[in-house]
């Protein structure tokens, strides 16, 4: 098998042994495991060809992106690992459809860097940017802190290219914002964890770029005071809070036995503290000027 | 068969013969057809049971909305046809989390209705809004003229109750923003067109209501320039484009023909003419104020 699999994508492609060390944990060390081996296709008939031969020879898969799902959706004991590394390709990017088509290994952060170069934007945001896959993030439909006012990446990915097990390639790659034809099975694949097949590009959305942030961190004195506030702001400002992040008195206490260190940023606990931010994408709104009192 | 259908529901509610006349035929003539008999179930348990029955006796069944979605869907040939006319009720309307539950024979436009009572908005719309229903635009996810800001049917529905082909009700009413657990089987159901069960309920999301339109007509010599245009728009307004129809010269040609009544926007015709429509949701937009001259 192993020797199939390296004149199929060559041997320097088939990691195993030592090299795999990256591969056989995620990194909390909760979840640990040995893999078969490591495959680094380098496009999608490379794909293809290895899930053929897995199926002739009874092989279990399980793709990997950044490896940052830190729930044991990449645990591979004895199987082979697809990782999509080196299929990191921006294919297109059409400004004016504002629309990018990549490659399913390609970083969320390299995503966002060329959609800056357009002064358009890829929404999806959190802490593991830096590591996480586009594959990554359709696969496990990721959130992130801008889930407010752009949805979860279900709600940015247009269409999807999917290798079956059995080496077939389903393309759904429409550009089309209103594609029904036939059953959504692009929406199937979203959050799939890759038990349906293997992502390996897609067409994602681009939103202009705010070009200009106000953020604050709030304290409350209810749950309920906070959800008026937030839907009073998406009012007031035509939708455009980006983020609006919760944060119980628990967290805070914790936060301050922890990390001593660091100031409470109300001098004492409140029953909500709330990080809010706003981004505005009309000129006149990232100019500064006079704002209007917000207590009534 | 339709013994046992009158003892389950009622005999009031089995329609046969010429009481099935607005079941027959789509409003364009295109489709025409006649239907064993046309139920109408009070609720989710008597939607069960008519499947049941129809299971056990071999009959096909084909839910009707309002019967507004011309393309033959709604075609039931000797079919026993479900009307979920009846089951109209809205269940409850929770404003702070901007969300409705409702029954799927509910009316676009009573939709509509509801959600004004608390300043919110259900932002699908289309020329069939009084007659069209929820089950309705959910089974074809609908589109209509706010797409642009709102996305389809699918964008604005966070869960569905569906009743299997074998009586099972399928309870996928969460009303989570981010729901991953297991497959999206609530996308697999928007836009099936009633193929794999009948939509009974649904969570849909509500939205703040403008507080203010700004509509135009405008004539451009290209289609690059009305889709620039629209970029610059909808980045100039933060995202506030609820509607850009565009009309090719052709159609306004072909209505000059039709309705020589009509005068034409602009005198002559141009390559290019768009409807556009911005809604203001935050109160300075809202009020009439000097505008900032839009020709750069
Ligand atoms: C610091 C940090 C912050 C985070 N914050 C958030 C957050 O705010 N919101 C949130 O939703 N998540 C968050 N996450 C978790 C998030 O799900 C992952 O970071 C990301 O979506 C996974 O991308 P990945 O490329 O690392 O996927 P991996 O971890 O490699 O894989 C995740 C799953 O997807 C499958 N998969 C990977 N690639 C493919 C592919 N090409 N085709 C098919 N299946 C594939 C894997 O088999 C696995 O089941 C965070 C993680 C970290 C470490
Ligand atoms: C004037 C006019 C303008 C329109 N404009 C638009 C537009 O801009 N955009 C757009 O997308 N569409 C438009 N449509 C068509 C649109 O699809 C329908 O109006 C609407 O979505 C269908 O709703 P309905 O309740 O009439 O469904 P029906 O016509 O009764 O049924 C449509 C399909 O859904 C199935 N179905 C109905 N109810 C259920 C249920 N409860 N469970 C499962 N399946 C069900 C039916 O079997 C059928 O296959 C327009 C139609 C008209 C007449």
């Amino acid at each position: 098998m192993l020797d199939r699999l390296r004149s199929l994508i060559g041997a320097e492609n088939v990691l195993t042994g030592a090299d795999m060390a990256p591969w056989c944990r995620e990194w909390t060390g909760h979840y640990r495991w040995t893999p078969l081996a490591v495959a680094r296709p380098a496009n999608t008939a490379e794909v293809a060809a290895i899930l053929r031969l897995a199926g002739e020879t009874g092989t279990k898969v399980v793709p990997v992106g950044g490896n940052t799902g830190l729930n044991g959706g990449t645990y591979a004991e004895g199987a082979l690992m697809l990782s999509l590394a080196r299929m990191n390709r921006i294919r297109e990017i059409r400004p004016a459809a504002r629309v990018a088509v990549v490659e399913a290994g390609l970083i969320l952060e390299a995503m966002h860097a060329a959609a800056a170069e357009h002064g358009l934007a890829f929404p999806l945001t959190f802490g593991a940017k830096g590591s996480a896959t586009i594959g990554g993030v359709i696969s496990t439909n990721a959130g992130g802190s801008n889930v407010l006012r752009y949805g979860t990446t279900r709600a940015l990915v247009l269409g999807v290219e999917v290798v079956l097990a059995d080496g077939q390639v389903m393309d759904l790659m429409g550009a089309l914002h209103k594609d029904n034809t036939g059953y959504s099975l692009r929406d199937l694949v979203i959050g799939a964890e890759g038990t349906l097949g293997i992502i390996t590009a897609a067409v994602l959305k681009l939103v202009p770029a705010p070009r200009a942030y106000a953020t604050a961190t709030l304290a409350l004195s209810s749950l309920d005071g906070a959800l008026a506030l937030l839907n009073r702001l998406q009012a007031e400002t035509g939708g455009a809070v980006e983020a609006y992040e919760f944060m119980p008195a628990a967290y805070m206490a914790r936060l301050a036995r922890h990390r001593p260190d660091l100031r409470q940023p109300f001098g004492e606990i409140h029953p909500v503290t709330v990080l809010v931010e706003v981004g505005a994408t009309a000129p006149r709104d990232a100019t500064p000027g006079p704002m209007a009192p917000c207590r009534s």
